[in-house]
């Protein structure tokens, strides 16, 4: 038995980090993907780039594939660490900056978001807000 | 001035078209596309398959990116017709079957919805569906 | 909550597979999918064919993305009928000839099997032989 | 005359692999490729990550590809060494960091075991394991 999110529930994340998206002014996409690494939803905000649409599901997916946020992904994908090569795997869809982020139930991964469009700092903040409103209806 | 649809619409576009797609009781994937094909939002219902993701996008692409249904694309495509084999084109995101329609504005294409997860007929019904409450709104 | 396959499971159903595929004296490639279309399992038994490593696992992949056996799809897939051309999608995964199944319980799909090597009957038998053997424990 | 591993000593190689992972609780993806690079056998172990399945396939690939341990090769590809962008090169399949080694008879290269799941040093041990199980047959 593996428990993973539903459309709903993905529904909520991403409208919570839009909202986020909102306060601090930075168009975004969002995507959702669930325990199997397949998306689920996505949007793109009015002005996003849309060179963000594939990275922010790819966030998602290498979260999710990974159960790691990419932004500690990226710390050992440096040259020199022992995960450097990794961005080139999987057909290159491991992307390894932040934005992207597993959501849990009970420690359990079950399913990622990821948000790409503005700097890392801002993509993160957004998945943040998306993953608390997940924790917030547990 | 190019006319595209918005997040906003988008978001519109594609409640209508679960609205039609709960009424008939088929879970389906929807997305919809802006004027230059690229995605803006995309849905995946529970229990709708997971191949449909990349069909109902590709759809959505078809249907802006030759500004015809895919379903009339579909006619073209066939063996010993005039278009045969543009189904290998474009890296493989050309879709010639139902589902895919152009969604416009004052005769103008703005983009585009694409469905996948039913047959033929209700993917082509619940994108129908979606087009019109972009109409319904002008 | 879903249900999806785990290794031991694969590995029965396999060890079922590669038994008939002995019985009918065809080498062939069986591979496991779980509930998220992701690869558990794969053999290559000596002698079959290196081209059926891809297609015993698209198959496997195609059974679990649209909850049907890729036999049955072919028939929908032919010139003039409504999926023509799903076999052009998601990036040529789709697989459209018979020997891939998907794996139930209680009504759910759990993964699918793929099996390639042989002709298309025998690849089906495989199969089904794989099948049985999960229905067998439960 | 080409000596290559056959499913038989894949599937030893593999279980001396497994039960190394066992023993240091890692759960792990472990991949043998033949001596023409093709994939012999795959298996994930239940809760290892779905991103590592492409990674052990490719890190078993690239070992035989270049005759050398994955681990090594990574020496020879950060910036500034001689092969970087190595890792670029053959669709994206060659992996620069530790778990994939040559499984070697009398000094010939017979195919190669991919290991991914873990820290580097994890998949190194546990593919270490599987290459002394061939080893200790012979």
């Amino acid at each position: 038995m593996t428990k993973t999110v539903t459309l709903s529930q993905a529904q909520e994340v991403i409208a919570a980090a839009l909202h986020r998206a909102d306060e601090i002014d930075q168009p975004v996409n969002v995507a959702v993907v669930d325990a199997g690494g397949n998306l689920v939803a996505h949007v793109r905000q009015d002005d996003a780039w849309i060179g963000s649409i594939d990275i922010s599901i790819d966030k998602a997916w290498t979260a999710r594939a990974f159960d790691i946020s990419t932004g500690d992904l990226a710390e050992y994908a440096q040259p020199d660490t022992q995960f450097f090569g990794i961005q080139n795997t999987n057909r290159g869809r491991v992307t390894v900056f932040a934005g992207g982020i597993p959501l849990r139930d009970d420690g359990h991964v079950i399913g990622a978001i990821g948000v790409s469009g503005g700097s890392g700092e801002q993509d993160q903040t957004i998945a943040q807000a998306g993953l608390e409103a997940l924790s917030a209806h547990r």
